[in-house]
């Protein structure tokens, strides 16, 4: 069987050149004899690989010098709660819900400090970017917690809460590396690379100077301190270095692309073929208000369980997979990360065509 | 250039045969037109990829129906908080210290409750295992600690200590799979996957149903509890995928093998060569002692650290890659895991061999 179109919401698809790179260099990672799986991570190879990472990484997002660039593990479940442990110095941090991953992150945080809702999108089932002009945050938050683009639910923030002096912290995960972003607007941006960057088991944290503390929560773990990895470059214990070395084939291929202007210009392409579509289809409505939508993932409904059941499984006899929504939102969900071609998003488009005029 | 004799301590030398399979796939797996690093973690293929690997597991080390089998990250670093997180009711460990990771794991304890060393053979430069007869612990004790096998220092436990009603918990990192063990005799057992077993990036946590509890200290994050992970069969988050793939790959390969009893076997005959060559040699040392020594770690030194240095530097010509031993120790260190063929450590043998001719 050939390539799929793989709508998966995460893990999701890579970047065919990448997985080919990978498949080539297995049993020999550039003339050293042995795979990235059996290298050393304190060996000269890997720590080409990690250093040019990180390098790449820093260059594709413009990392100012100020931030520090960690590679961990734990996704960004564990970040959760590794952001209160290592932030709540005065136990005290406002969460704006906008889905479920936020209103986990929420949750998380209840078990270290005061966590509060200051605005939430929960009464329209987060269909919505609650509006962040005009919230008044607690003076001596710690930090103001988002996740930017809401996988399950299909939003993005139109624009960001000005938070003041208060330290913003994102999280970016299925959006990660899809446009620009200005890291100096952050005190913390992180995200589980398992959508938009690389294998799952990797999640990238890219944090300021001054939230890197000493007098973090007593009983964080050690390698959950911010500290101690940034201190190692990430090399405290043994990193996920396949996971990391993947996602430095997918920081060349970013480049190879143009950066993340290009990607961001042909993944709006890509979205507006589908939004397009979803606005003049009788049949399909896209769930997210018009202008919270994500690039990339967009759920949408035909109204009809039963039929959005049918067209999950005829769309897998097309070679379209994974395209099955959240049960929170039912229906479907296409997700479209960088590394789905527009091709993809034509064939969907393509089927949706058909099945609206054979279900009509 | 081919292949290399890949002594590294970890990350460290995989099947060949497992290698050739994961680039064969990685493409297309099992005909799903996707990577397996590109599946959902909650579809059907990787279902089965988690499922079986689980049972291969079980069926490999004969894991008693009362344990659980988990899939993490974090590596032992994470468990060596996650160990006291969840297990420290009474507030009380009892940590025999044979090396540098149950050190480690001593000092984290410590930051969770009352940690007391019962034994060490920190005296000896950690050249020995504490004598575990007539030791007394404490009797509330939550669990008596210990590393089975130390991969800097090269030693192995040639018995296990009587616990009698405390738990046992064991870090079984860099000696997992390479001979039987009997699960029944711990209370948790565990090991980063990435010496015998895989890729870095996964942990696994064998740990005995009435260790899975709800008590558990009250700021451990949600994913580091065992009974998040154990309701949820490890996917409570996004699992490390593509490195438990690999580990079931390594499972079939170890049961094509023969299991553990030839896989014992075989790391005997592996040692046993090295061994027998160091006790006869004028030039190297073995620096563990005698009834102590590791199958799977082999630190030897010349005495001389210039000539250590010019050993490391001429084996790389030779094809062996990764003999520097670590900085506690010096001199040389070969780890000769279960992916290691007889024919590395023969090649090791006759380097070694006409080395010490020609430096005589």
């Amino acid at each position: 069987m050939g390539r799929v179109y793989n709508f998966s919401a995460g893990p999701a698809v890579l970047p065919e050149e990448v997985l080919k790179q990978a498949a080539a260099e297995m049993l020999d990672y550039d003339g050293c004899g042995m795979s990235v799986m059996e290298m050393s991570h304190r060996s000269k190879p890997f720590a080409r690989i990690i250093e040019t990472a990180e390098a790449d990484l820093r260059e594709l997002m413009g990392v100012p010098e100020n931030y520090h660039v960690l590679f961990l593990q734990g996704g960004a479940t564990q970040q959760f709660a590794a952001i209160p442990m290592n932030l709540m110095q005065n136990k005290k941090a406002d969460y704006i819900l906008s889905g479920s991953w936020s209103k986990k992150a929420f949750k998380e945080a209840k078990l270290y400090g005061e966590a509060r809702c200051v605005a939430s999108s929960e009464d329209g089932n987060f269909s919505y970017v609650p509006d962040v002009d005009g919230l008044e945050f607690t003076p001596d938050a710690d930090y103001v917690y988002i996740c930017q683009n809401e996988t399950i639910y299909g939003t993005r923030y139109p624009k960001l809460p000005n938070t003041g002096n208060i330290p913003l912290v994102s999280d970016v995960s299925s959006m990660f590396l899809s446009e620009p972003v200005n890291v100096a607007d952050y005190g913390l941006i992180y995200g589980g690379v398992q959508k938009n960057v690389g294998p799952a088991g990797v999640v990238i944290v890219i944090v300021r100077d001054d939230l890197v503390r000493e007098d973090v929560l007593p009983f964080t773990p050690t390698i959950m301190r911010y500290k101690t990895q940034a201190d190692a470059k990430s090399l405290s214990n043994t990193p996920p270095a396949y996971g990391i070395y993947i996602c430095g084939l997918v920081f060349k291929w970013l480049k190879e692309m143009g950066g993340l202007e290009a990607m961001k210009a042909r993944n709006v392409e890509k979205a507006g073929i589908l939004y397009d579509f979803l606005d003049q289809s009788k049949l399909f409505t896209a769930t997210a208000r018009k202008e919270d939508r994500s690039l990339m993932n967009v759920p949408f409904i035909t109204g009809d369980t039963d039929l959005d059941a049918k067209f999950v499984a005829e769309a897998k006899g097309a070679g379209i997979e994974s395209i099955k929504g959240h049960r929170s939102v039912g229906g479907m969900r296409a997700s479209i990360y960088n590394a789905m071609p527009k091709a993809g998003v034509e064939a969907l488009v393509q089927f949706m065509d058909k099945f609206e005029r054979e279900n009509a």
